[in-house]
């Protein structure tokens, strides 16, 4: 299924099926939320010419378009709670920041080595890569001075205090950056030495803990109950393990100029990828099975307003790139 | 003058000159602090055994001795402002992850490609490239994650989200990192490209802005007046400057062994520096102008109070290494 097909399929909602039959546009969706996200982080970083090298480097990887998942994930759950997209905004664009640094940092030559990202040169191919790590540093740091503007819509600030932690955990050696060690240390290990524990440790930390902190942070500023965050947070970790192994299974199956980045990298750089240790159909069987248990952690919600969810799960199930 | 006589010098203070003339131990004041400081930053992160890199990288960096100068400065400008010890530590603590982390990602061979570092081995060159630059991230996460749990302490959480935005743009693209990025830049200008200006930009935020969030945190989260904490930030840009114009200094006049670090690096790289756009002399002449602008930056407070501020100021004027 094409990724356009998917975003243009429009979803029936269960316990609608009356004559007013709600339908879901999640293309619509996307491409509005899409849209507010970047005006979002347009106007989070100003640009002040040519001579403020920093700003261009952040604005360029950070601008470059992208599907903007995670922020768009950030929005959905704040409104499921009862919250809105103005009080998720910050956060949302703070875990783009964020993300943007792990790709700008990934990208260098001492990590994965990709020239490109986004269908663009990679940070450090433009712009050096000293200025690269700097531009990812800057990036995460202002990802938490940006969060903290939420505190003027009104939201409690020991809401804000609590999904600053949330979100800081879901970075560093506990959450994105524990994943990636793990990651780079199974290098060059052969398939009998990494089991399916230590690939699963791998992306719940690198992948999964990221879009767990995302859905947590929006659902915790949206002024969610305990039960409520945990539900997406459950929600979260399956989707996110599910957008790794798809991951996973596009990087043997897809061409560079259809991914947007180099493909093949995962076979290059000899890592331990859910099709080299289940092969191609038992990994699609996998992702069906952890888009199943994402939908069912979201039973209980209003199936209305849940729907951004349901069909962010499916289209990380069934994108192409 | 050596360092451990600056630390032993008793300073008398201006205004206390009769029988019960009271006197400040720096040396004991620094000794007790960073014992407080070296404790509360073990704790931070919990070793989990050898099989855990990240957390191992972190503790090797984080806990490799230094002076820890930050973290006292940002206790002290809690104190003064009639906050405690207890209630400066999260983000004391936090102040010296940051440092770490911009030590671990400068010392990169892209960056300064420095091999030692406080007499040791670099993180990279113990830990390899890749899991440095993650060790770096994961120390800025941990940062904004460690600040958080002053919120427990009793401490309003507005202040606590205040003083996360103020420490968070110290690091970023208005602080720390656009120094850096500066200084890169102007490496292997000629001195007729660059002037004082440029490389007071340079140095005012590759050094000077992350000393003035630290005593702005301190002040913030201690319940200082907008006032106080203005005075703080003035005082923090001078001995950061100063801090910047003795490393320069102490980098063409001082050897590898006695600074735990490569000397002379600066040189090698062809970076502008303060002797080299001034000449020693008048470099030295222009820090005693820092020192005497910091302390009086510190006017009104009262004087037993801010003794620490005051000694720091002299320790960093004068120190050795």
């Amino acid at each position: 299924m094409s990724c356009a097909m998917v975003l243009s399929k429009e979803i029936t909602l269960k316990g609608h099926e009356h004559e007013s039959k709600p339908t879901f546009n999640f293309e619509s969706y996307m491409v509005q939320k899409a849209i507010s996200i970047n005006q979002a982080l347009d106007a989070a970083i100003p640009f002040k010419g040519h001579h403020n090298k920093i700003q261009e480097a952040m604005r360029y990887s950070l601008l470059a378009g992208g599907k903007r998942a995670r922020p768009v994930l950030c929005i959905a759950a704040c409104e499921l709670v009862g919250g809105t997209e103005s009080i998720a905004m910050p956060a949302a664009c703070a875990i783009e920041m964020i993300h943007t640094m792990s790709l700008i940092h990934d990208d260098l030559p001492c990590m994965d080595n990709d020239d490109l990202r986004r269908g663009r040169p990679s940070s450090h191919k433009v712009f050096g890569e000293a200025v690269a790590v700097l531009t990812g540093d800057a990036l995460l740091a202002l990802a938490f001075d940006h969060i903290t503007s939420v505190s003027t819509m009104g939201v409690p600030p020991t809401r804000v205090v609590h999904a600053i932690k949330v979100l800081a955990k879901s970075v560093g050696h506990e959450g994105l950056a524990a994943g990636q060690v793990a990651d780079i240390s199974s290098e060059g290990l052969s398939v009998s030495d990494i089991g399916l524990e230590q690939l699963e440790f791998i992306h719940l930390h690198k992948t999964a803990a990221l879009f767990e902190g995302t859905v947590a942070v929006g659902a915790i500023l949206g002024g969610g109950s305990n039960e409520e965050i945990e539900k997406l947070r459950r929600f979260a970790r399956n989707i996110g393990l599910l957008f790794q192994v798809v991951d996973d299974i596009l990087d043997v199956t897809k061409s560079a100029q259809e991914l947007g980045k180099t493909a093949g990298k995962d076979l290059v750089a000899d890592k331990i990828t859910y099709p080299k240790l289940m092969g191609i159909d038992k990994s699609r069987e996998f992702a069906e099975k952890l888009n199943k248990e994402a939908q069912d952690s979201l039973s209980g919600f209003d199936s209305v307003k849940a729907a951004p969810l349901f069909a962010i799960a499916n289209y990380i199930a069934h994108r192409q790139n």
